[in-house]
């Protein structure tokens, strides 16, 4: 039990990489491999269920596992020797076929792939959740007008669903890469001591077949104990998620502060708060994502910087990769969930919103009044005319609208409320409804299936 | 110039981002600007003609420019100004138009995509070549017999064949993925001061799809200021290419070492020699392609650690964007050529691969036997006969053929020449041939058409 | 020249590492190391001045060594050549006695050296720079009273000096560091082509010892080709500087967004403005100095991950170096300079600040009434008390100073204008101005001189 | 427990960061504080042994703490209700008196600073192993002579001594530096809530000078709750190390491949030993040092990343921290504790050495007869010579001596046995004695105090 476990990292995707899972996952590779060896007559048929029958974590025996990983220089060793104990248990001569014809990274690497098959798994059913999230919000907020900030600073109105829409498309267009990645990254690892199956004779690429339909995995070209490129893309995927979830929470954890709090994290008993500092909302939610997202792109440059791994199986490149990858799949995942909680319990203040637009004393809005004069006199007198009045408001302190007023020359250009209409954020959004549009339209639209885009 | 250039660099990679292809980038996109507003009715007809004929990077004075860059923060203020300045002296009227409607990071990054589409147009192209010269290799190879290494140490014999096959396998996938992400990221950047291209008024939606089309470039549903994924997907590619490049400089250069001699880069003149020391050949491109693969790590990582983008267009994670990419991809496209240069021109030692299989005194086909007479005395007496043969060989310098020839129980189990075969690690390859076919195979196989598989 | 010099390179410290330094770094090598050989007698007396005369990088011709450099693998090389081509055009016979005893690495590593060693110089001198305006600066705004923040949100008000203090006290420590690695880290590289001076005889360590003392350099006990931890000592530092300045850059750029304006970048003609938004003053230099404190981590990591290098002299770690250390430091450079004019320059708002600290309503007030109330009835009773008159000032839209003035028990326990008093900031500022008071006490005592403290 | 941990982690360096430590660092700052407090003043002096007697971390509901940070946000405030809790159960006065004054990141930073100064001193006492054992080594191969490599190949002659040398010259080095941080980082933090201590009045400083006395931490001039240089200083200290270990691994094992086997790891029961393939020893040590030395860069650059902290204290920074410091310590243990044992245990075969040297035909002695024959014929004669009779030997397959032999106009150059003395590589070592003795002579002389050296 790690304590900054249910603060850093989902349940459900971290669960995947228990320490009952990591072992469970070896296991169901030596249960297959077993079942797939007897059913080509690589191996007694009768061996094939008593292994099976030990194939199970809960029988290992994981300090003495952990005391052995050290001389052995990996877990794999030491698993088989007492899955073979185990299964000498039940029947002696079972136990003489055990991890026949297979290396210690064929059960470790097909092991990590079953465990990212399901992380995978709950990757996507967590990105749809937030899809839909956002979806919910960019619809509730597709009118709401806020400010457009640029370097931190204002800059022309927008819309707060014109913002979250920026996340909904790029989590959308990830969900869609993930679904390729599940496609097509797991797979099986099967090669034996040298990646050639040669204790298998002329049967190993039977049983690898059969190997890879029994654990449904897909059955690669070849063994891959030295081609690390699927796992770097797995890594860099949950990075790039991580990292779009980071720019997320960074908005958020902005709009929050307490002179702009336009929003706030859902609140609720023991979450965020101080006791001796009442005024206190803490955004804790963006905490997390944050702190995802400041880890994960090191996570993935050590996954990276492993990739050059020497011949047939390397030294050391593979071993950095062991605790790495869970790492950043956790992170990603408990940033994940972090985000759905976060767009679904977030409080809105559009009135604050609105009321922020008035920070700059109507100068946010120079520009709209600059196109609009210069449809009547021309761009560039109307750009003259406008950059004096607005050093002329900021001079006094007062409103653009105002020093703008007390011209004639403006007041004939725009009369009536002409010039007041332009003063309304409201109408100087372009095609902010428009873009908003778009990307919802595209979530709505189903994706090609999976079968015809291979 | 950077006097590395030639050395870490490819040209045609390269030459997409040099100081001429960046100004370029962005002035095509003020011209295509120009063009496209003037289609619509945003400006003038007449403006665009004089606009397009200032946009040409050579009229660009670049000390200026980067002086004016400092204070302005960016190239596109500073290059707006004097494009500006350009078109006046052709036409006073259609200076008031330059960059109409846009702000500094469309011009950016937009330029930007046009340099990358070019880029991964050589990337593509130079894996063609390296897949090309990979095929070639693999089948001259295909029944070279070597030895198969893990953890550095002989392991048992396997085929060069399926050595480079692993590469070769590699390479393909990430041709395949490369054709999806040409496809889908090159893409237009418009969307004004705050990402609504509000000074367009309702034509907002309307320049841009012909400003994309213009380009040649995908029209995203929103611009993307704030939303790199797509540059993080490009990124992570260059570096999951350059790590799998790596991968094989490894081994080669591991092949390479004096006593191992097993391959030997081209010699040419001038190349990795040495005066003083005439037995030297140095593996230059192993050196390029393995520095690349320990930078691009980290480049990548810079650029997901820059994803988090403060609101509509952030303050540091994009600027910490402009030279990381453009060195990324250089550095890949400088490895991915080295790559090619040292496939086609590896010399490689058949005899001297044959000649290292002999280094333990047989005791890498230990495990041959072993399979072969526990077919007939059952295995757990066979393994224990071998490794007391074994021991013995060790303790006694002689071959461990030898040993065994001496032994009735052996010679009466494998009669003949029996054992001698078993001694011949052409016998002992299991499906290393198979692997190899199967990644031919795949490779002959003409993959999806694009369209039908987005 | 590198368009983005002037926005993101010190001139400084950038122009110790232009083409003509790295090469008259290189050349100065091999003129020293001619007179050291020529005066210990390991070449002739007369060769050592036509050497010394011809190593000037103007004579260099550029385009030529960068295509030999390719071939050859590092620029010394090529480099010897030309030399040797100068010397001989002025005497033959010295030409024979270029290089005399040294390898590449040794001419590269020490000219790195040199760049470095005036590098520091640089670095050295705008730490004091910056150390002298963060005095001004913090003796300023002593007494400055503003919010302090946590979580991104208010927590209890502070000074603008303790925000500073805490910066400059980062700095001096930095400054402290960088003393002992001016003194230590600059050395001489001497080794010849594995290390043992071989070549030379039993005049190896003579002539190393003088090579070193000419130069400047300290004399390290034995060659350290393949040792990069003082490379990687100077690469953390300037990684660790930089991130202090992003620490710094941050603050800034969160108290000068528009809603806060606490402060601003001082502004200048053509720096960070927007001629349609004229309200932005775009804080540039924070942008800077953010997009260093980005990419510098990077850097960093990969000297690093560049340490393992193989044998005497490695293969693609060294290589990885190259471009690599300068870049950082060019970074760390400009993000210093971009720092001393930030702090010397920034306009401070000193009523914003205390106007934002009214942002709560009094809220950020609540401790010190619950601290001044609990001394009279209990902290337990006066936290119930505090907590409930929060949430109704909260509810109410009230300021918490008038919600307790209305409670009778409250107004007896601080009666007259003590409840009021608890209400000024000023008078909750605990220890910061005797924080504030160590750190400037600190810098200004001179640190233990060097000679004493090595 | 990590099923990893006996692999990859050093068991007295992790001890210092298990839950039990991590949980007793917080407390033992909570107990501290309550006796600063009381014996200044600020709490009654009858609360502070309740407090002391609760602080154990034995007490700790784990689960309830680790369900509650998530909301929380941090261990602090959740341990600090849980151990008011336990004082309540023994003095319901005391229980008011908890944590007063405090914030959670004071006894966080103060637990962590605890437990580094711990982990400093296991790493110092295993730096001193380390030292020692690699001077045993360097004294005992100072004179073995062995082939040296660079580019990865055959270069000249060296002596073991002298490559181990490298190491222990670095390493030395790294030693000094690490009682400068021992004596300088660990530090006390204490400031409140937003550092100023406000809620103690008049007498935080005082309490905080008799905190930091009480816990044994230096009292630093200011809380530096933002400022994380001297967290990044450790983390840079322990990937230099790590490092500075990883090219003594890679060394290590490219000389155990099987072709060169000039060095073997020790060997002992299930170490690195496979049943299949009885010629293999796997570098274990090796790996594990080589996979912490390839993660370390990436968690150190995580630190830097970290470093701009928002305000007084940040959102998500300082929480990448937690896990990520740690990590590099115990990563950095476990290669320190692996690498004491790699040399401790190393068998080294100094016969293969001597013979590895003849790989080249002798070739690798060339310079050696260029320089002795340049004497007596000059030296570009001499050059033209070699390199003639270099590429005979290349083309014949003979030995290069045996060329020479016949060559008359050498014979009568090097007459006797001078040419044969010329191809013992023992006669071309030069200063390889020297700088071996010097390292030697370095590690022997005590370095100055550190009282006198601050």
């Amino acid at each position: 039990m790690d304590l900054l476990d249910a603060l850093l990292r989902d349940t459900a995707c971290a669960a995947r990489f228990t320490t009952t899972a990591t072992l469970q996952g070896m296991l169901d590779f030596e249960a297959a491999l077993a079942a797939a060896e007897a059913a080509v007559g690589v191996i007694p048929a009768a061996a094939a269920a008593p292994i099976a029958a030990a194939c199970d974590a809960s029988l290992i025996d994981r300090e003495a596992l952990r005391d052995a990983a050290g001389p052995a220089g990996n877990l794999a060793i030491p698993l088989v020797k007492q899955l073979t104990a185990q299964v000498k248990q039940r029947d002696e001569d079972a136990a003489r076929f055990v991890h026949w014809g297979a290396t210690s990274q064929d059960a470790i690497d097909t092991g990590l792939m079953l465990q990212l098959r399901g992380a995978l798994d709950d990757l996507d059913a967590d990105l749809s959740g937030l899809i839909a999230a956002l979806v919910t919000a960019v619809r509730a907020h597709r009118d709401t007008v806020m400010v457009g900030r640029t370097w931190m600073q204002h800059a022309l109105p927008i819309t707060f669903g014109l913002k979250l829409a920026g996340t909904l498309d790029a989590v959308w267009r990830l969900h869609g890469q993930l679904g390729v990645i599940r496609a097509e990254v797991p797979c099986l690892q099967f090669g034996g001591a040298a990646g050639t199956l040669a204790s298998l004779g002329d049967k190993g690429a039977a049983v690898s077949q059969r190997l890879a339909v029994r654990l449904g995995l897909n059955a690669p070209a070849t063994p891959w104990h030295g081609q690390r490129d699927r796992i770097a893309r797995v890594a860099a995927f949950a990075a790039t998620l991580t990292g779009t979830l980071g720019k997320l929470a960074r908005d958020v954890s902005l709009m929050a502060q307490t002179e702009i709090s336009e929003v706030a994290e859902a609140g609720a008993p023991g979450r965020g708060g101080s006791s001796t500092m009442p005024h206190k909302r803490n955004p804790v939610g963006c905490a997390v994502i944050l702190a995802a997202a400041q880890r994960t792109p090191h996570l993935v440059a050590t996954i990276f910087s492993a990739m050059p791994q020497e011949h047939e199986r390397g030294l050391g490149g593979w071993h950095a990769e062991w605790e790495t990858l869970p790492d950043l799949l956790m992170l990603c995942g408990g940033a994940l969930d972090a985000s759905v909680a976060l767009v679904e319990g977030l409080e809105v203040f559009p009135e604050r919103m609105r009321a922020n637009l008035g920070a700059t004393r109507s100068l946010i809005m120079a520009e709209a009044v600059t196109m609009a004069l210069g449809a009547s006199i021309g761009r560039l007198e109307a750009h003259r005319i406008v950059e004096t009045k607005c050093r002329e408001a900021v001079a006094t302190g007062r409103e653009l609208l105002d020093v703008l007023r007390d011209d004639p020359m403006v007041t004939s250009a725009l009369p009536g409320d002409a010039l007041t209409r332009l003063f309304s954020p409201d109408n100087y959004l372009g095609a902010a409804g428009t873009f908003v549009d778009r990307v919802l339209a595209q979530v709505a639209t189903p994706p090609v299936p999976l079968e015809d885009a291979s």
